[in-house]
Order: structure tokens, then sequence, then C-alpha cells
């Protein structure tokens, strides 16, 4: 006998959590589709020499790579990389902008840890240019974002949008750009370790007193959005990197407007550079007001090439993504997600005896075509073991069948929920049950 | 430069492809889900100790198997084994019957040719009991299959259905036992080498002409499905195991009937015994009337014990399941899909400048909230250069917003198939893209 057990670090439902997920998943694939991103499924493994072909440090080691046969494997650890490999692949078949999604899993061998997921789905959206890619997108994925959590039932969330080039900009105009990444990494980290600690870690680069000062200063510039904008141009700094960054990020929030996202859901945050050095211009991250602990549970921004290493043509594009299992994760440990238990079915027919069973059969096809999720419990048990089934599951109604219901082509009908009970003719039933709220 | 490019044996859809693809596998799980199964969704990898519990021989060389740390994984073959898994590991948890839905990739590394996948889509449905399943389960799946296939908008299909105790009985009658294993698997590949092949293979087991000419006769047995079990009956086969299929055949059937599936949807097949020794009792195959050598579509059975390697519990079950991704490309292979392009978003809208931005995110905003999905243009190209777009993208409408437009609250609406242009004003301009036919 062998023991039946999941390995650690990968997500498995119950089948009421697993019904909560995915219709998670299936509110943010809807949302995504609204805007006309089209889906892909790349497949999950790929040749490792393709899958790294820009890879490297951390990354690689988390990587589950394998032969088979003669040939390297890995298996996805982002939906990025897999996205570069097929427009490359595809190029002369797709049309530009290229707007896609896709929902699935990846990979990646990390230290096992509560919250931290060995497998988990991503959701990401991307539009990629040919050679380029109008700055009119950067401001039309805020209002992607918007939409996805106002149907995920939120309300109080907030986009923080930045742009990379201001503080690239910035490091320029200090001489500092040899080390900006570095610094970048730790401007990151400012939420978490506070202040004093980035002013330290920036210390140890050796960076001097007054450039930290500055840096500090600018990251601490606060007001409205468009005071934000008004301070940066009044820091008077001349790198052309620097205005760029900003002459962007101030028609980003303009157009933002245009797209009536609510000022009170996205705001200029100048501390955000996410971390990887891939980002080149707009950035964001998205938090919960409630649950800022979770950290940012949509990011993204706009890259300059998505596919250098594996074509000539020049690819801009600008994306987020979602890490869906993490984030269901959080939810339930929180208790964010509603705490009502789903169900599949909408009713579960319990037939009294094997006499019934053909009415039965002939209401649940009744049913079913009225577009009904309905169950026929098939076992002979006795009708409580049938309820005590049903509400085990979260069925809101049973619909009981008995000699008498079958001669007069009626249903008792119990709202699981009330107790109430009611017998309504065949087309009652179909009307009650079309009617009432389903779990979806 | 890395050539980008995708390992034979994975699928991998161009766009339009992907969205009929995503299509039929939401018209899958939709059916699923109107009988009440419940969602499922296990780890790809699981420990190979748990995942191999059961298998040998041609399955084992199939497997991707690899050590990360010091941990020895595999990648599930199929949806079967990690639902064992799953029932043994949260069987306190789990209301019975269990009735569960998975659709996932599974992985086996056969060799690569064409139509065959080393990563492919399952759509699994089972219904596990504990320790008992009533019969009843048996006659609902065909009506499941049935309902499955009449939602892709197949007519013409037919399941056929055995009982594997019938074959099992008649060689235990003729003292044949010890390699009905063996025999079964010749009677599986009667369609492929033909009846004079089967017999010789079978005498090749050293089985007398006399058992083989009466094996012969049964599997010719021929006429209605209400003549074959009299027939069956009238073989005078002593062997409880041969009449208890016989019973449970007839049962099954007369349900069936019961359930409304069409006389011409179904049949008796005596010589259907799905090679697997795995099953014990009914068995089913799918198969499309016209494309008869495609082989089955939807396949599966009774067994005794789904988790025996994992527990004492006994837990029959009955399930069937669809291969997605080689049915896809065989449908495709075969004309069998409709020949138009699908698109995702129902309505490009086309601002003819950057003064209409604002009206057109407007528009987008109503569209959307209408339900109706919209992709907005946002490069600044030639009117001409986003027709072009629409039409590769097969998007059916493409709304186009000049100055007059945005001053009178009008869209100008071009069908793109008919070219039939009008102007409208925004309110009808839901209420026609709302009511014209979608992709889905």
């Amino acid at each position: 006998m062998i023991e039946p057990k999941t390995l650690p670090g990968f997500m498995e439902l119950l089948p009421s959590e697993q019904i909560e997920f995915n219709n998670i998943k299936e509110k943010i694939q809807k949302s995504y589709e609204k805007f006309g991103f089209l889906p892909l499924d790349t497949p999950v493994i790929e040749s490792s020499e393709v899958l790294l072909a820009k890879a490297g440090g951390e990354t690689e080691k988390q990587i589950y790579r394998f032969n088979k046969g003669k040939n390297d494997l890995s298996l996805r650890f982002d939906l990025t990389v897999p996205l570069a490999k097929y427009v490359a692949e595809y190029w002369g078949e797709l049309s530009f902008p290229f707007k896609r999604y896709q929902i699935g899993k990846v990979y990646r061998g990390e230290k096992a840890q509560e919250g931290r997921y060995r497998e988990f789905y991503q959701c990401d959206i991307d539009i990629i240019g040919d050679e380029e890619l109008s700055l009119r997108y950067d401001a039309e994925l805020p209002s992607v974002i918007y939409e996805t959590f106002k149907n995920l039932g939120f309300e109080k969330f907030t986009i923080c949008i930045n742009n990379r080039k201001i503080l690239n900009g910035l490091f320029e105009e200090l001489g500092l750009s040899g080390c900006s990444a570095d610094i970048l990494r730790i401007i990151d980290k400012i939420e978490k370790i506070g202040k004093e600690a980035v002013e330290k870690e920036i210390a140890n680069l050796g960076v001097e007193d007054a450039k930290i000062n500055k840096i500090l200063q600018f990251i601490e510039i606060d007001g409205s959005t468009d005071e934000k904008l008004e301070k940066l141009k009044d820091l008077g700094i001349e790198s052309q990197l620097f205005n760029t960054g900003v002459s962007e990020l101030t028609e980003v929030i303009k157009q933002i407007r245009m797209y009536k996202v609510p000022e009170k859901n996205f705001k200029i945050d100048l501390t955000i550079a996410r971390g990887l050095d891939y980002y080149t211009g707009t950035v964001y991250e998205t938090f919960l007001d409630d649950y800022r602990k979770l950290g940012s549970v949509c990011s993204g921004g706009r890259y300059e090439n998505l596919a250098e290493y594996y074509t000539n043509r020049k690819l801009p594009g600008v994306g987020i993504s979602i890490g869906l299992t993490r984030f269901f994760y959080q939810m339930r440990k929180e208790n964010i997600l509603e705490n009502t238990k789903k169900s599949i079915s909408k009713v579960l027919i319990a037939p009294m005896s094997e006499n019934e069973m053909d009415y039965a059969s002939e209401v649940g096809r009744i049913l079913r075509n009225a577009n009904i999720n309905t169950e026929i419990y098939l076992e002979d048990k006795k009708l409580k073991a049938k309820f005590k089934y049903a509400d085990k599951l979260a069925i809101p109604y049973v619909a009981v069948i008995g000699e008498e219901e079958k001669q007069n082509n009626t249903v008792t009908v119990k709202n699981m929920e009330t107790g109430e009970q009611e017998n309504l003719e065949l087309g009652k039933v179909v009307e009650k049950l079309q009617f009432t709220a389903n779990f979806r």
C-alpha cells in the first residue's frame, strides 16, 4: 500500500474550493476577453535551449529541467518566455498589435513554504507591437485591471503606476547609472524594510550622502496625482530620459482618466520599480487597500523588446500578470472569499423509489434543456441520506419525486436554505429554478 | 540567436484555432457540469512512487520522470491515477457517490508521429462509489456522452456498449480464463485487422478450433439491440458471470432508453473489450458514423476498485474520457470543424484620430458594460489598416468613430461580412451588437 500524498508546494483543492477557484479564473478570463485579448495555450514543456535563452541566476536554479531520450527539456517558469518564443515563431501569421491572454500553470522549484507554490497559475495579458507600440496601450492596461478586479467583486484597490525612465533618468543625472539596477532593487523594498534600511543599503553601494538625499527627496514626493506630476517637473532635472518618463507618465495618467478609471483606484507611486531589469517604461502594481500586506496582486509593465533572443525584429510590449494560485491562497487565508459554499448543481433530484426513476429522468432532461445544472441521485438510499448529500454539496434545491408527483406531473421542491417546500407543476419548476440566483 | 521552436508532439495553435479549441473544451465542460459533475484540478507533477504505484510495461517507458533535489517526480500520464490518489487522500471529506470531471493536460513520451501528441488534453468524468455503486450510473454515462456530442454539434454518432462480464463469462465457460486477457486484446482489434487475423491470432495462443468457432459465433451475434440481448440469452451458456453480464447489459440498455438517448445513437457491440484489464463491467466506445476510421472518440467503463494501491476501502467507479487534443486534430484534418474563423471581439472600434479617443473609450465602456467584447484600435494607422486588422482577426463589426460621430453621439457600424454600413445612435449600437450571433 502506498500513501496517497500530494507533493508539498502543489495546491490541490476540495471540490467546493475548486468551484470557487474556477469561478475566479473564469471571471478573469471573461474580463480579459472583453477587451479583445486572444487566447493562447502554449506547451508546459519546452526545449531547455529555448526556455533558458535568457534565464540565469536564481531563475535557472528553480527550473524543473530533465532529459527525455536525447532531449534536454524544461517546464515553463512563466508565460512570458513562451510568449516571446510564440511571437517570434509565428510572427508572419499574427496580426499586430498582438493582444493575447494566457491562463496556465507554471513551475518553479522554490523552497516550499506556506503560501509559496511550485506549481501555480499565472493569468497574463500582453500587447505586442511589431517594431513599435503606442503608449496608449500603457493606459489601456489599468482600465483592464480595474475592470477585472471590479468583476471579481473588489472595490477598494489601488493601481500604482510609475515609469522606469523617471528613475533611470534620475540616476543618469546623479551619475549613478552604473548601479541603477541595484538601487532600484533596494527602492523596491522600501515598503517592506523602511526608509532607513533603504538609505543604509544604498550607502553600502558607495553612494554619497548628497545623492542619497536627492534620491530620497525624489521618492518622498507626495500629494495628489497632479501635484506629484507638477513636483516632478519642478525638480529641475535635465536628463532627457527623466523628462521623457515624466511626459509619458503624464500622458498615461491623462488617458487612464479618459477610460474613467476612478481617481480612488489609481495613483502614481514613484517607489515602484519592479525588480526585473526587464521593464523600460510604465510599470504597474496593484494593491488591495484593506490587505496591503498581501503585496501586489497584479503587476507588470512596458518592455522594449520581447523576443530579442529569438528574432531580430523589435517587438515592444506591455503586459500584466495575476499570480492566481497565491492570490487565491491569500484570499482564503484572509477570509476575503465569500463565505458561502458553492455548488455546481442547482438542484438534486431525489426519486423515492425505482418506480419513479423514469419520471425523474424526464424531469432531469427538462431541467437540463432549460440550462439548469441537475443531478439525479441514483443510489437506493433513504430520503434523509439524499438530503444530507445535497446539503454537503451545498446544492440549493432538492426535487423530491414520489408516486404522487409522478401521477400528477409535479415535483416537490425543497429550498435547502430556508427549508420551504412546495409542490409545483413541471413548467413552474423550470421557471422557479431558472430565475433564482445560481452560484455564478 | 536561438531558433524559436516548439517541440514535436506538442500542439500549439494560432489564435483563431485556439478560440475554436477553447470553444469545444468549454462545451464539454458545460455538458459535464449540467449533470452535476464537480471540478477537480490535480497537479501535473506527482511523486513517482504515487503515480507509478500500478504502472508497468509500456506506460512506464513513456513517463516523463526526473529528479528535483532529492525528489523522484513524474508528470501525470492520465487523469485516473491522480483521481485514485485524490479520492484515497481526501476520502473523509468527499460525498459519495463522488461525481467529478477533470479537463487537463497529460504527458506521454510516445514516438512522435502525426496525430500523436506527447502533451494532450483529456476530458474525464467518473462517478466513484464508497464500497458500492449503483448500476444506474452505468446507464447515466451514455446520456452524458449523448448530451455532450449533441452540444458539440454532432448528430450522427454511435455509443457502443458492452459488458466485460459477458466476455469473461464466455471464456470461463470455454475453460479459457487463463488467456482471456490475451483473447480480449485480440478481439479488440477485429475492426482493424479483420476476422481471419483474429482467428489466427487466437489459434496462436493454442486455443482449439471448436472453441475459436464458439468465440467467433458469439462475436458475430447481430440484429437489433433487443435481438442481440435475446440471442445472448439463447446461447445457453451456464457461466454465472456470463449471465450476470447479460442481465447487467439488459438493465443498462433499458435505462439508457429511459434517459431518451435515441435508438440510432447507441448499440450493443459485443466485440468491444477495451484493451485494459482494468474494466470489469460495462464498457463504452463512441464513434462518429461518418468518420468511423477515427476510432473511438469517447471511451470508458466500469471498474471494480479505483484506488486499491492507496487504500483498503473498495471504491468502485464508472467513467469516460475524451482525448480532446487528438480529437481536435482529427476534426481539423477531416474538415469536421465549422469553416468559419472565430474571433473574441464582436467589434473593433476605429477612432479616426487622436481627437476621438475620448469618445471611442466611452463607446468601448458602454459596449463592454453590455457584455459585448470590444477592442479599441489604439495605433495611429490609416482606416484601411484598421479594417484589415479586423478582417484578419475575423472581428464581425467595425465601429468607425470620426468627428461627426463624436459630435452627434453616434457610431458608424460596418458589417465586415456584408460590407453594409449604418450610422447609429449609441443605444442602437448596443442593441444591434447584442442581438447578433456571437462566435459562441
